[in-house]
């Protein structure tokens, strides 16, 4: 931690941040410039609360000079983490395409879903059983009825069900309808009770980007699931909100080669919601599987002129074979497969 | 609803978009201008799904003309809501400064910190005993025990207790230790399961605003409260995230004069958690209160170089003073005391 | 400047930083600490190209300790500065209402308007002869003729004359029609050339925020104006842009105490293009106002129905004559005059 | 154009949008809905005054139904436009790197890099003479010499010249100095007049993103240039401004395939502004050929730790030579050639 004093910083202003760096167990570098005095504090920064010493009389500025997370940063563990997910690999040299409709509606619905995901080659299906929608008058979701459709349609074709976890009293039907990956949405990103909870269980969890957070409280909310104990955690950069009304959210690739430097974890990509039709789905697809993507996150929907969800931003069950072979070129040029 | 259909649209598509509309017990007028036919639907749009009509052949554009929010909006309500909270009334002339520390930390502390609430001529308290930090390794509040320091410290001066809500499990405890006002975060704005269990009680309700949410889904996270019965609803701007890294957030002070235009609930300031200094929020506060605002949430510390938690944005007890004399001079000049 | 080594750094690496800074004159100062090292440069820092110390090996960050702007800055000049505009006080205790419509239009409107902002009590008149529309299509302004009216209108009640410049080729026209106070649009905050040839003559220069500028790079535009001589500069609030679809811009109050801290140089706010409609006008002027700025710049136009620019955000003479009573007022509490 | 009334309009309101809209020569087709009267204005909306119609008493809303931007249009011209450079194609099926050092500094750096051009494989070559710099203390590029040096370097290999134009009286300068392409940089996209200076001359124009421009000013920016006569526009998608501070701006993906949807003319990617750090362009990059840009502009500098500028952006001549190769995999993937 670094603390740049005003310029007019007085000897007993300088005692005093020193002395309460003591209190926090660290040592002081006192580097007297020209225009200004900074003290570097030696020892573990983590331990020192940065806005009290932004409080303190003369200071500045405060500068962190360590990352503040830990277990999920490159540096704990230098190796790609490779998450195993009923046998299919996420994070490794394969590229997994999760597809499926926004939500869950009936049996016949995600019966055909289901084909459509195994006709076009994709491993793992996606569908929403607990909705969050901006009216309380749109539909909710099918609730743990739509946890069962899920699973009778995914079954079928051992594809791993991945679905959105939004309320802490929901998990227990999360396990017992064996949910095997499950997704936090952006609304929840910092819901910090529900990280905690999924923290202390191992199932492998997607945690989306939050609409306008940054890297670094990402990797944060990321750090309270692996502070519990679960280190099986999948970053889904979404889109972040802007000032372009043209697109829903902008799509941020520079965050995909960020992640995996800062992260051992897989970092995959919803192309979907970034973009908010499905025009523009195969474009963002190929970027994300370019710029280095883990995997994909897709809606598809058997009719999507009838989805009870998001009908505009579905693909056909056509559309996603066919992004599926573009995807498999890119995926090579890059030394991946698909 | 209006839909816009593109220039290449064949008579079959405008047919389909009547026929839909139909479906959902809508009438059309079909308008054929020289570059654009445009598609007005008759009758009650919020049957309508827009998502659904934008993914229809031939559709361009899809726009309501109704406002999505129902119970919050003005319309609904022309006067404006007066919220009673133990006798003081919120939303009337008077404008209510809530003041006090950011976290519950000793019951020193807060019997210090009521003091300087009621020295300054406040007469609600805040304080945090639950708290939603960046960082799993930070202090996360002292829980179930500080609402009762909370409890213990305000009771004697009759100061209402403001404190947020985190979880929809702490619930029954902020009932039993008479929180007063319930804080919901901007972290969890959109946590509709929280939304919809305070929304099942009648206590009155602080919403602050998403980091970067917009005025429409602020009010339709509103509506969620206001579905389930409880109209005890106080929106609360508190900035929204931007480019700008000299301070926190930007304070929105727009939001005020439209929020009051939209809906009948009162609107506050949190000018604290906007700017993220001390030294900004006088100036801060003063703008809130001439821009229209019914009240302030604002963090004051008996000894803010002590404070466990945002230590640098809070004011001392004399500054809080000094302040509520300025408020004092410029509520008279619009009409209304504090 | 301290740059911070990354975790895997090596003497070489050190050096190779020690080095370079002593090729730009400044000394070193490293403390390896317990994770990193961190060297601080002693010296004067603004010798050194900050993306070059960047691009050297084992560097992980660079951070310039003192703040890019000199002359411009608080630290070069204690006292408040203020700008005399033809004997009236930009800067000072009384607070400076401009007021003028958008454009203008003809010789009877610019009569009219001047009329209002002499009769509401406003001292000084804005409106555009060269107009930075969005589309070409659209009314570029009446030019040099606008000049002409506009200096005809004015000089009858001895307003100054603020007007936009918006090519480096047009200055010869506004020092031969006497305008008073050249104002920078938003569109030009980082057109560099023009602002060093406004940077070359005396006139008072409004210059107005960035669309997305940050507190810093506005600082620097005004410091190319410094540079050149003129330091007869005002700064100008007229919201940011943000997701926010609502209003036009944000309107950051919070920049307002923070340039009043950062320079010694005036500043108003523009409430009209921030918000984009009249009737949010008077909440964001008396905010304004009361957070602390030395103007507004305000849009009024006789006849705002007709207006051929921005006719939704123009106050009407009364409302402008309503506004000052209310502007009055709140500078009093605060200890100025208006 | 549509213009939504309010809930409590009259009918001598409804007749004062339907006269007003006869007077700019449209007709009207009045709906009343149940809740909302509309007025569809039938005619060529873009005679119409949209801020004037908002004015008017009663109107709650008005909508344009038609986009603003004509020449640029997709629904101008059907056909993606090829922009032939000195016999180079750009726009067509081949994808054009056009590389080069940030500015211009010496002969030999010049030689060197145009080298490092050709090596690579590259067929256009950037650097910048007139450099938009922050701090007026910073070096501002090497003006006309410059552009002399950048002549010699690019013409032994019969590179074309792409530089930026920062002020309308360096015109001359670029014709006469052999300028192939003028670039139009980030601040001054909305600097109109030299916009339309650029119009009036036939020379190919690259127009880069405003900081925070949206898709639609964007496109009105180059209907500027070309309502001049000069239809040889190409976009450049830089990266937008964002509240993310690891990297330097956001490169919005999304645009590329919206602009090629709307707009017949080229797209190109300034991977190296956008991300601002030279270890994300080879991902940036792979993902913009991805999502179908049409070229790149790429920072390369013969030994990028001694760059005057940008210093720790710029490629090294082998890492371009060595992105190349994965670019071309990628675009034979997408039926295109490099």
């Amino acid at each position: 931690m670094i603390i740049i004093m005003n310029s007019e910083v007085t000897d007993e202003q300088i005692g005093g941040v020193v002395n309460k760096l003591k209190d926090f167990g660290l040592d002081s570098n006192v580097s007297r410039g020209v225009e200004r005095t900074v003290i570097g504090a030696i020892g573990d920064e983590t331990k020192v609360d940065k806005e009290l010493m932004q409080s303190l009389p003369g200071v500045e500025n405060v500068i962190r000079v360590m990352k503040p997370y830990k277990i999920v940063a490159r540096s704990y563990h230098k190796q790609d983490t490779v998450i195993d997910i009923n046998g299919i690999k996420l994070g490794g040299k394969e590229i997994q395409v999760i597809a499926g409709p926004c939500s869950v509606e009936t049996q016949d619905q995600m019966d055909a879903a289901a084909q459509g995901v195994v006709d076009a080659g994709c491993r793992m299906m996606r569908g929403g059983a607990f909705k969050p929608r901006t009216s309380p008058y749109s539909f909710q979701g099918a609730g743990v009825e739509g946890l069962e459709m899920f699973h009778n349609a995914a079954s079928k074709h051992k594809l791993p069900v991945v679905t959105e976890l939004m309320d802490v009293r929901s998990l227990d039907a999360f396990v017992e309808h064996e949910v095997d990956v499950i997704q936090i949405g952006t609304r929840n990103m910092q819901n910090f009770d529900l990280l905690k909870e999924v923290g202390r269980i191992h199932k492998p969890v997607i945690l989306k980007r939050g609409m306008s957070a940054t890297i670094s409280e990402w990797l944060m909310a990321a750090e309270y699931i692996a502070a519990g104990g679960n280190h099986n955690i999948i970053f889904c950069e979404r889109g972040v909100r802007s000032f372009e009304t043209y697109y829903r959210n902008v799509l941020d690739v520079t965050a995909i080669p960020v992640l995996k430097k800062e992260t051992h974890l897989p970092v995959i990509v919803d192309p979907s919601h970034a973009g908010g039709k499905a025009w523009m789905v195969p474009a963002l697809s190929r970027a994300a599987v370019a710029a280095g993507a883990d995997g994909l996150l897709v809606e598809m929907h058997p009719t999507p002129c009838e989805a009870w969800c998001d009908a505009d931003q579905a693909l056909t069950p056509e559309e996603l074979k066919s992004l599926m072979g573009e995807l498999k070129g890119i995926a090579q040029v890059i030394g991946r497969d698909i």
